[in-house]
C-alpha cells in the first residue's frame, strides 16, 4: 500500500474521507508492522480500519507479466483485488503500478460477460461541469464493437456517479462529418447512430469539444484517449507556468496578484488535478480505482470518494444490466451489426 | 480567396506582411472585380501584388472529391496551387477548405519521390520555445514507414524554419517504455532507434511532454495528432474562460486585474492562437500552407510569414534531399527495415 509516497499519504487520505463519511470501513492491505502503529495512533482510523497483512509490494516499474508471476499471491495488490472478488470489499483503490493492477484485476475479477476488453475511465473537468472520458489507456486500438461497449459502460458510469438521467455520449474524432476518421470510429458511429440502444448519442466530437463539456461521456480508444488526457494536463501545467511568470513580471503584477488573491485561490482550486484523481477500470466484475501514484492525501481521498460513490450507486450491476441489454438489442435489432459495418 | 471572412481580411494580412518585408511579391488569386479595387486603394499593395482572376470559389463545405470534379480548373484554389507548380509562386497560402486544398495539392504537385502519404505540420508553442508537430490530420492511421518519413520531414522543417542545427525528434505514445503503444509506433520507434538516419531521436514522449518542449519535433499519425492539437486548443480556451471569470469575481479581483494589466496583456499575446496560425502540407513537391479559415488579418499574416520563411530557407529541396538520403541509408543499412519490424 502506498503509491510513490508510502502508506503515510494513503492513510491520511483515509482520514480525510472518514472526516465526512462515517459509514465506510476500510481494509488496509500492506505491511502490518508499518500499518498497525499508524492506525493505532488515530482513534478514528482504529474504529474504521482493518489491516490485511501482505509481505510483498509490487514495485512501480514491474512489468504486468512480472507482477503476475513472482509470488503474486503474497502481494498487497493481489490481496486487495482478491478482497473485492470475495465480496469482503465493495471497491478496491490502489496508488500502485497501473499495468500490474489491471493485469491482476483481469485475472481475479474476470471480464464482465460479453465484454472483450477493459477501459480506464477518467473524470474531465469542463466548462459545464465534469465529463467521463474512456478509454484513457487500457485498450490500445479498440475496434468498433469495443468502442460501442465503452459507450454503454461510460453512459452507465455517468448516470451512477453524477445522477444524470440521460447522459449524452460523443465519439472523439478528427471532424464531425460522417466521412471523417478511421474505420473503427466510423463503424462505431454508424452502430450508435442507427441502433436501438437507449443511448443519447450526440455524434462525433473533436478534441476542443471535450473541455467545453459538449457531451457527458467521451468515447475513444486508449491510444488517442491517453494522448488527449495527458495533452490537456500538459497544457494546463504550461498555462499555469505562464501565469506564474506573468504575476511576477513587475511590481504592478505582483500587487495585482495580491489584490486578486481570492480569485487566484479559487482558480487554483478549480484547476487542482487532485480533485479529478482516479482512473476507473471498467468492464470487470468489480470496481477498481487507480489513484495517481504521485498524489498526496487530498488526491488519494478523492480517488477513495470516487470509488465509494460508485459502489454505493451500485454501478457494477447497472453496467452489467446495460451491457446485457445492449448486446441483446443489437442481436435482435433489424439493423444487424454487420450491415452497419461492424465486426 | 478569402477564408470565412472574405478577401478583405486576407488583403489586410498581405499589408501587414508588406509592412515588414519589402522583398516579397504576391499573386492574389480570386475574383478580379472584387480584388482590383482593394489593391488599387493601397499604393503598397499595388506595387507588390498581381491579380490572377478566378471565376469559381471552392466552398468551405465541399467534399474534396466534389472540389476536384466540378469546374476545378476555374477555381481560385486550383489556380493558386497551379501557380506554385509552374514556378510562378514559391509558396501557396490558402484560408480555404482544407480537404479540397490537400486534394488539389496532391493532384497538381504530386508526392515527393519515395513519400507515400502527406502530413500536415503545425507549430506548437512550448515552455522552451516552439515545436513542430506532425501529422495533425492528413494521414489517419499512418504506418511505421510513414511515421519514419514524417520524422525525417519534420526534422528538416525544424532546421529550415527555426535554424536548429540538430532538432530532437520524439514519437508520441502512451508511455515512454519500449513495450508501450500500438504496433505502428513500436515499429517506427525501433527503426528510428536502430537506424543510421542522421536524426537526433529522443524516444517516445507522452502528451504532457509536448507543451514542456521536451523535443523539437513531435511525430504522430494524423488521428492522435489532430486530437492532441485540438485538445490543447480547447484546454487553453477553457482556462482562458476560467481566468476571465476569476478576474471578474469581485472588486478586488477587478482592481488586481487592472493593476496587473501589463502582465495579462503579455499573457494574452503569448497565448494568441493567431501567432501559431498555419498548417504546413509536407511530402508534396511544393510548400502549401493552410491558414485557419476563421482567422483575422494578423493570423493570416502569420501564415504568410510562415510560408515565406520556409520558401526562403529552401525547405523543399532540404526535405527532398533528406528523404532521398534516408531511404538510401535504410536500404543500405545492415539493419534492414524488415528486421526492425517495419513494413
Amino acid at each position: 500500500m502506498g503509491g510513490d509516497h508510502g502508506p503515510g499519504v494513503t492513510l491520511s487520505g483515509v482520514s480525510l474521507v472518514l472526516a465526512h463519511r462515517s459509514d465506510v470501513n476500510f481494509l488496509l492491505v500492506g505491511d502490518e508492522a508499518v500499518l498497525q502503529p499508524l492506525v493505532d495512533a488515530d482513534a478514528k482510523l482504529g474504529a474504521s480500519c482493518q489491516i490485511l497483512h501482505a509481505d510483498v509490494q509490487v514495485s512501480m516499474d514491474a512489468k504486468p507479466s512480472q507482477a503476475l508471476r513472482s509470488g503474486r499471491r503474497h502481494s498487497g495488490m493481489w490481496k486487495a483485488v482478491e478482497a473485492l472478488k470475495s465480496g469482503e470489499a465493495d471497491v478496491t483503490v490502489s496508488a500502485g503500478n497501473t499495468g500490474a493492477l489491471m493485469a491482476m484485476s483481469k485475472v481475479l475479477l474476470k471480464m464482465m460477460p460479453g465484454i472483450e476488453r477493459p477501459a480506464i475511465a477518467a473524470i474531465w473537468p469542463t466548462l459545464r461541469d465534469r465529463s467521463v472520458i474512456l478509454d484513457v489507456g487500457a485498450t490500445i486500438g479498440a475496434d468498433a464493437d469495443q468502442l460501442v461497449d465503452f459507450a454503454v459502460m461510460g453512459e452507465a458510469m455517468s448516470r451512477s456517479l453524477f445522477g444524470i438521467a440521460r447522459p449524452t455520449v460523443g465519439l472523439l474524432n478528427v471532424g464531425v462529418e460522417e466521412i471523417k476518421g478511421n474505420g473503427q470510429v466510423k463503424e462505431a458511429g454508424a452502430v450508435l447512430r442507427d441502433s436501438v440502444l437507449p443511448i443519447e448519442y450526440a455524434g462525433f466530437i473533436e478534441g476542443d469539444d471535450i473541455g467545453q463539456g459538449k457531451v457527458d461521456v467521451v468515447v475513444t480508444e486508449g491510444f488517442s484517449g491517453n494522448i488527449a488526457l495527458k495533452t490537456a494536463e500538459g497544457t494546463a501545467k504550461q498555462i499555469g507556468s505562464y501565469l506564474r511568470t506573468t504575476m511576477n513580471r513587475n511590481i504592478f503584477c505582483k500587487l495585482g496578484y495580491l489584490l486578486a488573491k481570492s480569485g487566484f485561490d479559487a482558480l487554483r482550486k478549480k484547476m487542482d488535478p487532485r480533485t479529478m484523481n482516479g482512473g476507473v477500470f471498467l468492464g470487470l466484475n468489480g470496481i477498481v480505482v487507480k489513484s495517481h501514484g504521485g498524489t498526496d492525501a487530498v488526491g488519494f481521498a478523492h480517488a477513495l470518494d470516487l470509488g465509494i460513490d460508485m459502489a454505493q450507486a451500485g454501478m457494477i450491476s447497472r453496467i452489467a444490466r446495460d451491457i446485457d441489454r445492449a448486446h441483446q438489442q443489437r442481436e435482435n435489432s433489424e439493423i444487424p451489426l454487420a450491415a452497419a459495418g461492424g465486426g
